[in-house]
């Protein structure tokens, strides 16, 4: 162990484990990068928070996605951003509602792979029509990445960030989901013209990362274990899923419509809009079975009521009787 | 391993690890505590940053020590608060000179135990003086007591948090220089009513610390290693800390006055107004001898020359060589 090794380090994080993962990203999700533009953060919330210090200043608008994930919004409220929130539909955000919304937001944070909660993946005439208006208006892309290493039907879509050739896209990528979220590990694709400025403000943040999870990923990563345990886990949550979604047919008929089952670990189901999904929720949850309500994922008034259902911690054989106690309790609250 | 050891954490830290560490704190340092209000954090910068973050809105005025540690000034001006510089005397930061220069500051940031970069232990009459501030205006103290755990010449000094009968100090501490800075690990002590904004704060910059060290530390601490490290790096740093003394009086005689060698890991030293403290770090460092210029410490006018020293990564037989080498590079330059 050498002195460097313990003392502070870059605030981009290890030379070393940049590199691992540039090579990996370059192959698996086509994302144009050199190790010099990833910068190693405390999971992707860091990354989020990070952005939002760099590219905006407070009361500048910013677009996200309804529904969306609430703690992006919560980080954008807290430094006094002005949250735009532009509807979602199945090819992804609406860029037309948003120009009509605030045409010249700074700053947009999608999640094209599989968008938070719905599911679904941004088609690429949305990318397109995305990238041309970031680049129109000078406006920066951030996409959130989180869920991207799980596809079931198809082949992997290329990244935002691949198809981006005016680099207006900031990358965010998690081990959250692949390896296990208290690491508290991820990192960012930054254009290169911007690195420097994130560089800077990440040492006033926390100095840098914490050094030996960096250099145990490392190893691990180029020694083949991490797309060893990926290809693995893709097929455990694969069985995961059918089974859910077999299980959800077979128990809820046509009652229920799946969303977002083609990538991922978590599905969405949208319920008629009679049902109250929080005090189904509430319930449930005091008996031990925990269903995100879909309603509180919304800012807007559009509010689609129903359920996000993760299934990456529960086994296959467990999810059929989960299924019906949710049945259960939902008949109990009707 | 449980699944709960490997998800998502409370954004205080593990439960198991504050209460380790507010049980150290009340026997080593005197801090009012329980476990309940430590918050684990990346270092003591995070919790420089999180206590800007939650004490302070753009615009908003604070005092920071002149002489000062410069990643706290950057931090806050990345921010957009008002950093008024307070000068320091040999008795702690001046508070009646505070008082006169913003008397309405929000948050006073101080290094009491050993002022950072003098190296000055803040006087009983100073700390009564800046906590009756604090009170009367309704103002945070933050401490940072980055440097406490190492004293030579007298008894570990009670902590200006221990002091504090009315809650108005936020206490900082970090495990950077009494292991290793690359293991990105502090702890904030909370006034109780203010637990929850912290947590709130916390949770949208990175959601909660990594697990794996806080449960390795929480361990390593209750085992007793850590009190006998820091037993032994006492004696090994007091010998260092002598050695170079001594070189300093040996070949500078009087021409360099002493500052800070009380505790800490690194002294001041004070040089003739004359010297270009710069020109002389710059000319060291390219042959490989680091010396901070001090002047670069300041932000006002009255900017004393001189050179921080630290002797933490430096055995003691190097010491005497390194000091002659100062020396003649300090000839050449004058």
């Amino acid at each position: 162990v050498h002195t460097c090794f313990l003392n502070y380090g870059d605030p981009m994080g290890s030379w070393e484990f940049r590199e691992v993962i540039a090579a990996y990203l370059r192959t698996a999700r086509a994302v144009r990068c050199d190790a010099g533009q990833i910068m190693i953060v405390s999971g992707s919330q860091q990354g989020l928070d990070i952005c939002s210090r760099v590219l905006l200043n407070p009361g500048d608008p910013v677009w996200i996605e309804d529904p969306g994930y609430s703690l992006l919004r919560a980080a954008l409220n807290q430094a006094g951003r002005r949250v735009i929130p532009v509807p979602v539909d199945d090819e992804g955000i609406d860029v037309a509602a948003g120009l009509k919304l605030c045409p010249n937001a700074k700053v947009a944070f999608v999640t094209p792979s599989h968008q938070y909660p719905l599911g679904f993946t941004m088609s690429a005439a949305r990318r397109l029509q995305l990238l041309a208006w970031a680049q129109a208006s000078g406006a920066w892309i951030v996409e959130d990445d989180y869920d991207s290493e799980y596809r079931y039907d198809s082949m992997p879509i290329v990244s935002l960030q691949g198809l981006d050739l005016n680099s207006r896209v900031i990358y965010i990528g998690t081990f959250s989901k692949t390896l296990f979220p208290s690491l508290r590990l991820g990192y960012l694709v930054i254009p290169p013209d911007l690195v420097d400025r994130f560089a800077a403000v990440r040492r006033v943040i926390d100095v840098c990362p914490p050094q030996l999870y960096q250099a145990v990923l490392a190893d691990f990563i180029r020694k083949g274990h991490y797309a060893r345990h990926i290809r693995k886990m893709r097929l455990l949550y694969n069985e995961r899923r059918t089974v859910l979604v077999g299980s959800i047919q077979d128990q809820f008929g046509s009652l229920l419509e799946i969303s977002g089952d083609a990538a991922g670990m978590h599905i969405a189901t949208i319920t008629p809009q009679d049902w109250d999904d929080r005090e189904i929720a509430a319930r449930a949850a005091r008996r031990n079975l925990w269903l995100w309500p879909l309603s509180t994922a919304y800012l807007g008034d559009n509010r689609q009521k129903g359920f996000i259902l993760g299934f990456g911690g529960v086994a296959a054989s467990d999810i059929p009787q989960a299924v019906s106690l949710m049945r259960r309790v939902a008949r109990e609250a009707l």
